[in-house]
């Protein structure tokens, strides 16, 4: 049996302390971080607050013999200024409260100081989840930088397809399955060799047609997204 | 039965061809769009070529009792210049030829000159497709434009999303799961409403953080998609 403390009461922690409840070897609680905390009998503490919060929380921590891991994608482990075991268990998704995950279906992104440690985060990550990663610092900050470009970016641009079909009275959902099938055809492709599309075919007929009909911000993105698409980055 | 002619030899002449000889209530042939052809016994003429060569291989056509269309996102409907019956059937999805379409899957964006017809093309797509929409030439175009954000420039999004985790040995399919957790979301939200990340939080030290882990031209990238993101365009 594994005792877990989470510490902190946004969407990460609402969602793993579900997760780790219904899990049958650990015992798990949940702590306000704002206010003192004991962690006597805890072994793991999982610090999921804000980025900026992770340092401040930590260091409150002066518990030696406990593993004091924190989630976030863009904060290294040496930022946690507890003074003993540390590490990090990124659960890489994007969670709102509203939404029930699905923790099979997402990558634990794991880091440890000490090899022991790192063993402890797979076995814990395992009764939750099936996708395990050991992903150290710098590469968690690169993935961090992916996500934003593969979600909230993607996620962007959705948007202003959306706004498009809006102002032209056009049910959005007519693109649904073409932004299923992008999203679905990359894990046969690379999605290099899945590009399409007037850019890629640099149809400049079709491109100025285009540029006609948004507006000057939508302009922006499509001339720069078109050129680094011709230019292979 | 409804007798149809398929002129093209591209990918979307070679998918609709393979749905169409399976429906039981067409007779198709496929037609080589550079040679003569004879139409004859046709009812329906399908001209799926690149859009460049769409009103040329239309104006070799005389038979003013046969509907005409064409297949593209982005050519209005007045450039065909056969000299009867006119109209579109757009599917709107991506294709490529090694991988097998779901008909059922594919919007039909459907339009014609009169009545009939738009009720004779409905007819015709629903032997091979489910979703079936009447979209006239303008909201067509707007369609298409809006295709390329959320299908061309998104696939460019996961390319650059590949290229971060190449670069640092981090295995792509860590980020499989958000992409498609991204893509599923806005099928409950608006895409506005699933926002979230550094540019929506303004979390401005996270997203100096990431720019400094990209090279000039994702950077371009990034600071304009933050900003869009900012400004709520």
């Amino acid at each position: 049996m594994v005792s877990v403390a989470i510490i902190g009461g946004g969407n990460v922690a609402f969602h793993l302390f579900n997760a780790f409840k219904n899990a049958k070897s650990v015992n798990v609680t949940q702590l306000n971080s704002r206010k003192e905390f004991d962690l006597k009998s805890i072994d793991i503490a999982i610090i999921a607050v804000s980025d900026d919060a992770i340092a401040e929380v930590s260091k409150k921590i002066d518990n030696k013999n406990l593993l004091v891991v924190h989630t976030s994608g863009s904060v290294s482990m040496n930022s946690l200024e507890n003074n003993g075991r540390k590490g990090v268990l990124y659960p890489l998704q994007s969670f709102s409260k509203e939404k029930k995950v699905n923790f099979n279906e997402v990558p634990f992104c794991l880091e440890a100081k000490k090899e022991d440690d790192l063993e402890l985060l797979e076995q814990l990550a395992a009764t939750i989840g099936k996708k395990i990663y050991r992903i150290n610092s710098s590469q968690r900050q690169r993935l961090h930088v992916a996500a934003v470009f593969v979600n909230n970016f993607v996620n962007h641009l959705y948007k202003i397809g959306n706004d498009i079909c809006k102002e032209h009275n056009v049910p959005f959902e007519v693109l649904a399955p073409l932004i299923k099938e992008t999203a679905s055809k990359i894990e046969e492709l690379q999605p290099k060799d899945a590009q399409t599309g007037p850019a890629r075919r640099n149809d400049k007929k079709t491109i100025k047609n285009h540029l006609e009909l948004l507006n000057k911000e939508q302009q922006k993105i499509y001339k720069i997204l078109t050129k680094s698409i011709q230019n292979g980055y």
